[in-house]
């Protein structure tokens, strides 16, 4: 075995060529075994073995920077630079992060999450480091999917302007999570796989070298020729070269003698260097292989069979999304579904085959797909973009500017709202609320369980005066009984589904169950806590809260979203605004700091989003109360 | 005169081509006339007066859609549209609006003010076009600048991909709003100006007619280039090829017979067309020929001349900024300046003259120079993103993902925060609190005063712990005295600017002023108001607002910011958090509603952000203080 040997990246330099192809096999077996137990991004690292061995072989970390976009694909990465023991704890709660994360290591240098930023990051770098006047190296690994996204043509642009040296590995898998789209993935395609084009160069070189023996006046033209079209037939990426790249590839990703040429010739370029690779997902497993979108992000399986071990129970609300999202869609042909990227996680592949050509995958692409949105609804389409509540952070602007100021009836499916679980706090979705919340004309809201997220389907469906939302989190749901038929709630309209006379709680989403426990706690301490299903964050039930401050009830806000612009919020500005005074409202959510990876209930449990803690706030905060209680009875 | 007669897009059809030339004379007179007293985009719409003219006479809008990316541009088309009698009130009050605006015209179909969204305003129209079987043509004309925001690019990508019909017209004048940066645009001036690409499909061309003459072995081999090197040579727009457009281009864009003639060809083509037209920004008008980049946004001139009117005063607070900046700089060769193509606007072209290499254009790329900013920061430079609050909105996820969670120390320059006053509704800065003040790690401050932001500058500077922002409007400072030395504030420090006890408004910025007012005007009613300057949105001087709490005064906060989520409900959520009851705060800001072009006066009026109305509502909920005014006394 060299891989117990292997501690640090100098450790592999002492390594010969053979002996590194023999310690990727090693690593796969490695991942595959930790990762039966643990679950994680499986196929995306089977991808970038040899490559993340030919990094830390060729280069000098931490003093050389690696930067990987969206880092999902760092586990090779994490094992090379000491942390090979940490494996049993990944992504679990104060365990090994399933991303890059710089209190780890020293060689963890940019943190992310998120997809596309891995060249802005290393544009930075590299700028920075030209000002200081360094001279390490800027290396950029980036997916082919994660190329599309806009803030990454957006860097690619920039760093062809500026000439910087930059290195950016594309690792070509033809496959970011979902199936990739777009005119970019096309012509990758064509550079892998169109021996027209492949030849193209070589048979016009050929040409040009024969010419001249042509002579007379076709020898000068040929002579300028060659000149003219010389930049156009550099190589395979004349896209690429456009954008003021030297271009590379492509490459077998798994074969290391030839990523180890190619790297060390790029090595020696000026200026920013694209070097291209072909990595296949899930290599060396074949289940994952086979299917390397089922297997990119994986729960515990049976390493024989790939057999993945799932926990039963309620449907998940993603899943009660998608079937609503059917039913209601094959009674009106003018819902279509979009996803940046997503259509698996989003439940909408089977969407896409019972509805053709109404899910529109733009690929990642959060920004053009909400504007897109929004052009489909000013033409009278439904459109449904059904997203991740972290990544429609990188659309707020064009919800600001192009949906909501233009008051279009775009739905919002806004999955991973509230806490996420392992992927952390790179994913949390806690601040939807509150980024969404002050946009003039939006509507959002949150099911209590997943029969009312049905209903809500309905409600957005049927309602036509503008955008609205719905957020859902990532869990199963609660198993209550489904209503056959959607019916479409009042707009505004709270539920109390606890009555109660002691204090309340205005709870939403599965903070309503947290709350119904906590009061079924407090009911053994003789008081009766109200709980209301604060069901519509905007518009506010402005009745149910007037009345709420009649009755001088305390009030605990209970949500799991950041307490700063959230619902709670949201209440104390009515109360603020209609000049109600004497009204005590405490919020309880998600506190000014982000939480890191581990189980959703160990991430409530951490900041206290649980009945026990939410019965001792709410205890603590009602002196008054208590007093009656312990009082005249 | 024929544009006396042109009333709607009809009356173009009945004219000759030589007729469009006289009219685009006349329409570039009206424009350069009426602008002279309005003031307005000017450059912009003198450069696309025949193409405007083109569009009308060969489509059919409004069944055809045309969407004018910003729409800054759209002045032409608002001419011909019948609105040219509203031009008096161009950018004024209730007057006509400097964007596309749905509520003018049926020929509005698509509104902007931030750029690079109409190519996916184009997909989804046509996208929704294609759903409903029906034919309409869909055009987005789209400025190189805008082009290379991320979203535009995400677009193009996205339309390539499924190949819908999609018009795009490239107006590309070598400059947006400032000089263009980035690999695209070297290589559209490729396409422009390098006769050797101009020539090398011609020549190739002309080489394989020859080549079959060869004879023997070559003659197959010829055979076989030709279809190899077809499609890296169709055209001089192979990039837009790629990307699965057709290309045609480059056009002269004032040249209205051959404007017309491509025109009428790429609407025979199927799939996606890109239009590549040269035009040349302020023709016609030699003052705005000389400098389109002033010339882009102008205030009223002298039309002989091209004197530009400008009211005297105080200096703006971009122009103290830029100054701070500088001296900073000078004694800190860490501070570089970041802006995403606003390097006038933001006060930085004299940075750039003065510290070379210091100052970095990105191009329209917010995301991207966020991200940037990070890596730059994580390198130990000390980067200061210049931007406008709206525009900021683009890089929200960035600032939430990789500024604020990897904690580092950018300092964000947020002008053109509050109202903006004729840019309008698209154009608001005042949602920057609501979607800042939730980030964990930040820091955000305004100052009341052009000196306050000189200390706040170096209180930025002096900041080393994360991220760190000020925010401020687009106006004259107050005309206070200039402190020479600049002094950092403790971060979070409050001032109490007027002593009162009868109750105290808590402003911020320019509100401060107004708070004073207020004062100045219930100071005749006997009222004693507290004034506050809240130079900190987060985080809160808890200290002061303890005492507050403590001394039982009444507190209005005043801002020039969205209500839901601004500092208002950052003082209510304190209160709430700290369990402190019977206080009493009431929220007067910006309600829930787009505000629209004026001057920022009117826009103030219009939602009573004036000492007038603030004194009102003070008074207003202050019933016990007044009773004690008019009672023993």
């Amino acid at each position: 075995m060299l891989l117990e040997h292997i501690n640090e990246p100098k450790d592999l330099k002492e390594l010969s060529v053979e002996q590194l192809g023999q310690l990727a096999e090693e690593i796969r077996e490695f991942l595959i075994e930790k990762l039966s137990a643990t679950g994680g991004h499986l196929a995306p690292n089977l991808g970038v073995v040899e490559l993340t061995l030919a990094l830390h072989y060729l280069y000098d970390s931490p003093k050389d920077k690696f930067i990987f976009d969206v880092g999902h694909q760092s586990y090779v990465h994490k094992i090379l630079t000491g942390r090979k023991e940490q494996f049993d704890t990944l992504r679990k709660y104060k365990g090994l992060c399933g991303f890059v994360k710089r209190s780890e290591s020293a060689h963890d240098v940019w943190e992310a999450g998120h997809s596309s930023t891995s060249l802005s990051a290393a544009m930075g770098m590299a700028l920075a480091r030209d000002l200081k006047g360094e001279n390490n190296k800027v290396v950029a690994v980036i997916g082919d999917g994660a190329l599309t996204g806009g803030m990454a043509l957006e860097a690619l642009n920039h760093i062809g302007h500026e000439k910087s040296n930059v290195t950016v590995i594309l690792n070509d898998n033809e496959m970011s999570i979902a199936p990739n789209v777009g005119a970019l993935h096309h012509y990758l395609g064509k550079i892998r796989t169109d021996r027209h084009y492949q030849k193209a160069k070589d048979e016009l070189q050929q040409l040009l070298n024969k010419v001249p023996a042509i002579g007379g006046k076709l020898a000068k033209t040929a002579e300028r020729l060659k000149d003219s079209v010389k930049y156009l037939l550099v190589n395979g990426g004349i896209l690429f070269e456009q954008f003021g790249f030297t271009y590379f590839g492509p490459v077998d990703g798994h074969d290391m003698n030839q990523l180890l040429d190619v790297m060390e010739q790029a090595n020696n370029v000026t200026g920013p260097v694209l070097i291209h690779i072909l990595t296949v997902k899930g290599k060396g497993y074949s289940p994952a292989e086979a299917d390397s979108h089922k297997w990119h992000g994986i729960s515990p399986y049976k390493i024989e069979s790939g057999q993945v071990l799932k926990a039963v129970g309620p449907p998940m609300y993603t899943e009660v999304f998608s079937d609503a999202l059917m039913e209601l869609a094959a009674e009106d042909n003018r819902i279509v579904a979009v996803t940046p990227a997503m259509p698996g996680g989003s439940g909408l592949l089977k969407f896409a085959e019972r509805f053709p050509g109404r899910m529109i995958d733009v690929g990642i692409a959060e920004q053009h797909a909400a504007t897109m949105c929004a052009a489909l609804a000013m033409e009278g389409m439904k459109p449904v973009y059904a997203v991740y509540s972290t990544f429609l952070q990188r659309a707020y602007d064009q919800v600001v500017h192009d949906i909501c100021r233009q008051n279009l009836n775009v739905v919002f499916a806004i999955d991973r709202a509230g806490f996420v679980g392992p992927d952390g706090e790179t994913h949390q979705g806690v601040y939807d609320i509150a980024y969404l919340r002050h946009i003039p004309n939006m509507v959002l809201m949150m099911p209590k369980d997943e029969n009312e997220l049905r209903q809500m389907m309905k409600t957005a469906m049927d309602y036509s005066d503008g955008p609205i939302a719905i957020r859902y989190p990532r869990i199963n749901g609660l198993g209550v009984a489904m209503e056959p038929v959607m019916t479409p709630i009042p707009i505004g309209q709270w539920e109390t589904v606890r009555e109660g006379d002691s204090a309340a709680i205005i709870a939403i989403g599965p903070m309503v169950q947290v709350a119904e426990e906590a009061a079924e706690l407090l009911k053994r301490e003789g008081l009766n806590i109200r709980v209301v299903n604060a069901r519509f964050v905007k518009p506010l039930d402005e009745e149910m809260l007037l009345q709420l401050a009649d009755e001088g009830l305390n009030m605990l806000v209970l949500e799991e979203g950041c307490e700063q612009g959230g619902l709670g919020s949201a209440v104390l500005e009515f109360y603020s605004l209609r000049n109600k005074r004497d009204v005590s409202v405490r919020i309880k959510g998600v506190p000014d700091v982000y939480v890191e990876h581990g189980s959703i209930k160990e991430q409530r449990q951490e900041i206290g989003l649980t009945a026990e803690d939410t019965a001792a706030e709410l205890k603590a905060m009602l002196p008054r109360v208590r007093k009656r209680v312990n009082g005249p009875a």
